[in-house]
């Protein structure tokens, strides 16, 4: 038997990865929201980084500590015979581990680093309200990448090929982020918005869909699974 | 038989890991130099980034291309029985692949960043000559990189544990290009150093020995395996 703590903040992409795979996994967990920007968060002396997703986990052979979602979704395959979230397939599989370095680095530093920032950063740290220029500029960005997305989805069922698996999940847990603060144009995008319905109404993205933001209400489309 | 072909950059942190990867787990393989600055370059066909590191591979069931660090080195571990660069032990498995992590995306965007910029992206696109306040605030995140590295090895033989694996040949990779524009400083890290010397003696680090950027000779210790 494990037991399974995960230490996370609800709107942080990476965290939200690891509950949806948690959840698809269907691994229990205990939840400690975490607010990584307070220095006295307790994800300090777990974490070099000081930054969520953290799972802790105890079993036969003692605790383990897994921080940051790579190595959670490793652990996830490395305690399984078959493969959980990944196919079996090559090129599948490489196109997984592409796509995932696509959103750790791309996505975030081109549409979350700027869109995120005003939206989400902004009000939490008290830095003043959204500046229009650079809501432009993150949602030009964020386009060019759901461009991407759209026409990968046009030829696959999922984003790496016939399988869901932790690419589709890395990448929904991004947009569902910017889904809660309405910045998702779904309309454009419609293989896009029938691959995220699938995945929405999967039972691992039902706590996701509970989540409240201090000080802001989702987009009415939110938690709606019929959007 | 596998015919493994790689494109890549000499002097791209990335290009390097894997070069050392396939050196290590002993895959032949050709190479073609790519300068991913220009815009006809051929990964642009091949990877949507446009960037190196890319390897075409031909095996018995058909062809395959892994775009980026990640999905080379996962097809290293797929295509083996046995774990080539990795440990066995899921704590040094959780290890690597947050420190993998780490140097993807912190040590790139506070040292890299800034000091690759100013030593080798300014001179290949010609951007003017560096400049000496970016110079002093990259070399000031490298030394706290390094001091968090030296910790590490004070305990441990390897980066992640008892077994040498991905996480060295990251972070040799990314350290390698530093020496070569002399901004490695060596004395001050010892237990690093010996580190460093132990894979810069190995023969998949022999090729990186023998690199030459344009126009600017390597630091003296460079090549040397006894530095």
């Amino acid at each position: 038997m494990t037991a399974c703590a995960l230490y996370h903040f609800a709107f942080d992409p990476g965290s939200r990865t690891v509950r949806l795979a948690l959840g698809e996994a269907r691994i229990e967990f205990s939840e400690t929201p975490v607010k990584p920007w307070e220095h006295d968060n307790p994800l300090v002396g777990l974490n070099p980084s000081g930054m969520p997703p953290v799972v802790r986990v105890t079993e036969r052979d003692g605790p383990l500590t897994l921080c940051e979602p790579a190595a959670i979704l490793g652990w996830i395959e490395d305690r399984s015979r078959d493969p959980v979230l990944m196919s079996v397939d090559p090129a599948e599989r490489a196109e997984t581990r592409r796509l995932i370095g696509w959103f750790d680095r791309r996505f975030t530093d081109e549409v979350n680093a700027v869109l995120l920032h005003e939206r989400m950063e902004k009000p939490l740290l008290r830095l003043g309200s959204p500046d229009a220029v650079a809501l432009r500029e993150g949602r030009g960005a964020l386009k060019m990448h759901l461009d991407m997305l759209e026409a990968l989805l046009a030829e696959r069922d999922w984003l790496a090929g016939r399988r869901m698996g932790q690419a589709d999940l890395t990448a929904a847990a991004h947009l569902s982020v910017l889904d809660y603060f309405g910045e998702m144009p779904w309309k454009a995008f419609p293989a896009l918005k029938t691959w995220y319905m699938k995945l929405k109404s999967r039972p691992c993205f039902r706590p996701l869909l509970a989540d409240r933001f201090p000080g802001v209400a989702p987009a009415a489309c939110y938690a709606d699974l019929d959007f």
